[in-house]
């Protein structure tokens, strides 16, 4: 048997971050950028105001406040966007917005709060101090800063951050496409009846979904009968249309364990034992034409700890990420539980509100006494998976584990915080 | 000035969850839960195998072991998805693969493992106990379970367990679509050079993208100069194809300030001054065919703090949450700052690893010294938003803060963790 750590080493061999495209910013959300973005010029671009007021020149406001108010000439009209540059003399002012320019010759800025608002001249009631209400130029990017390094995920503040820098096209790792399929002669999609021996298939859901949710295409091929030639055929459509094929089920030690049967034995392709419960049973390797495949037992719990375990970090290492393995929390477990022997056990968990108020995060069973494989519905409880270290026998209350978060969504408020 | 807390719920009392729709399992990932879904059979179905093995009457196998195997007659193969109902006699055994049903008589299942392997005998050298490696039927969901509840977020896990239980079709709050414009003479779209004065629109990207973060759908108008008819235009157009409209910028004290000059003293909308750093200025109500508004400040931070403060929220409640404010977390505090009188401040923050080892999560201002509005290019480095509530003068390190995690995808894993 091999370790996790050792499986998901073979597994991040067999991928690599996808060539970069050229892409418009706005359709670069969730990419990771293959390229460094840095600034042109610097930002602010030049010293401007930052409120809606006067420009002046400190030196003729000295004094000035409610009982001694000073009036100036307005000489400009500067909306945010004015390409004009006056040229502030003693005792004048200049309407400015803001973000707009600070004409030269004025140090400082009075907000309209501060004034009558006069449009041709102006009575002000504040003395500002020396630069007061201006951002300076670079104060946010100096000419040449390094804006979004290559390997960044790219987010609304990332693609934001480059608009301002004039960045209308980036260069991203191409998003990575993925077929998925399920095998098993027992499955039906939902939506049809059942007759006995049949179930529904949920694994290609399952799958699908999580790969979308990790910001990649899927291609959801469904359920293959347990049928080496039916697979062969949709294992050929499948990686010539994709990055990476995902299959479930069929890897175990039944009798008619189809993936097993139809790759086992050829070059390229293995079915290892990985130390890790649920998700033993692992096969990987490539398909004819070099796509990488990663084949997952079919227990949907197995399915679904295998895809987070092994199949996201090779999505991320696709995708373009620098850090393959997605991040983890550390938490403190509220139950205790046994684990199986010399394998890592990974456990579905909730995280719980227990108004410790200690900022830790607190994780328990998201099933009370089970955590079988089999148990598919109760699987959409959990908030994240709990992954106890081989060497741990008995989890107790108090006990520190990583924890992967699953369903961010489904994660509640920490305690005590008002809403 | 309102509080946060007030201006949250006037904006939450424009809108409403979107109504139902119909939609294929695999569409509906991200999507809220308009009807709870229940089990209408048992799952497991029926008492089925956990193991690749031999189904059998322990009764014949008192005393199995590895120096005393019994040979049993093997009378049925049961693949997965058999569909077979053999009855177990004394002394016969039946093939049966994992999630294949357990056959009348039957009480124990010995895995292949423990066996010869036979087809038409096998020799086996365990002595079961009574329901050894069976599922029981229910064990999972019991018939009329709620499985979904009405309201669930419907991730990757939610989508396999409705699927798991037949159901083909869901209903679904409709995605919210979302017309996002900002204003301003002086935005250029990013690509295009500048002249003086002019600077790039960032915020229709950071607003548009945000909102697809958040699983709504986007229509990024751009950027509309500061004239009353080309706003008024662009609004009617804007509203007609959205379920709410975000604009940012024009909504402060300046002689400018298009948005309230074309909207402030319409009916149903109004302009408001929120006690929050950044943010002050707010619009929001509703436009002339009844599309709610939210009317966000222009400079970037101000937008970026407005749309998690005010506009996620709003956006959570058409999709369906139940709970409109998305989760926070408690953190701990590694810096130290000075925060305005009587107003809350919102401080992008930047969440670190300090090695503590107590799974508490800590943070630290994503830019030091500054927490200005304008920082838009800074603003990519922050993981989070620490809310520091108006009556706080003083952050202080050790403090406790609540954080919105804006970046998730950002965080760093916590303390010490192996990966």
């Amino acid at each position: 048997m091999r370790t996790v750590a050792e499986h998901l080493e073979a597994v991040l061999a067999l991928v690599e971050p996808l060539p970069p495209v050229g892409t418009e910013l706005e359709d670069a959300l969730g990419a990771v950028l293959a390229q460094d973005v840095r600034a042109d010029d610097a930002l602010p671009h030049w010293d401007c105001s930052a409120m809606d007021g006067y420009a002046v020149r400190a030196g003729d406001l000295l004094g000035a406040g409610p009982s001694s108010p000073v009036r100036l000439r307005v000489v400009a009209d500067l909306p945010a966007g004015s390409g004009a540059e006056p040229v502030l003399a003693l005792g004048s002012a200049a309407r400015i917005m803001t973000g707009a320019p600070i004409p030269a010759g004025a140090d400082a800025v009075v907000p309209v709060e501060q004034s009558d608002g006069g449009v041709e001249h102006v009575v002000l009631t504040q003395a500002p101090a020396l630069g007061a209400h201006i951002r300076r130029a670079g104060e946010d990017v100096r000419p040449g800063d390094l804006v979004l390094a290559a390997g960044t995920w790219l987010g609304p503040a990332q693609l934001a951050a480059a608009a301002s820098v004039g960045a209308g096209r980036l260069q991203v790792h191409r998003r990575p496409r993925v077929a998925v399929l399920s095998t098993g002669a027992e499955l039906v999609p939902p939506g049809r009846s059942l007759t006995y021996g049949q179930i529904h298939d949920s694994n290609s859901y399952l799958l699908a979904a999580a790969v979308r949710e990790a910001g990649c295409d899927a291609v959801r091929v469904g359920a293959v009968p347990d049928d080496p030639a039916a697979l062969a055929e949709a294992l050929d459509a499948a990686e010539q249309q994709a990055d990476l094929v995902v299959t479930s089920g069929g890897v175990s030690m039944g009798a008619y364990d189809v993936v097993k049967q139809l790759l086992a034995g050829r070059t390229g392709i293995d079915f290892v034992r990985v130390a890790m419960q649920p998700g033993k049973p692992q096969g990987l390797g490539r398909l004819r034409s070099g796509t990488p495949l990663l084949a997952l037992p079919g227990n949907p719990v197995s399915a679904f700890v295998s895809f987070h375990m092994f199949v996201r970090p090779a999505l991320r290492r696709l995708a373009g990420h620098r850090d393959a393995a997605p991040a983890v929390r550390e938490a403190l477990v509220e139950d205790a539980w046994r684990t199986p022997e010399s394998r890592a056990q990974v456990m579905p968990v909730v995280l719980v509100d227990t108004a410790a108020g200690d900022g830790a995060l607190r994780v328990r069973r998201a099933v009370e006494g089970g955590s079988g494989s089999h148990l598919v519905a109760s699987l959409a409880r959990a908030h994240g998976l709990a992954v106890v270290p081989a060497a741990v026998q008995d989890v107790r209350p108090g006990d520190r584990v990583e924890v992967l978060i699953t369903a961010p969504e489904l994660v509640p408020s920490s305690a005590g915080s008002p809403r």
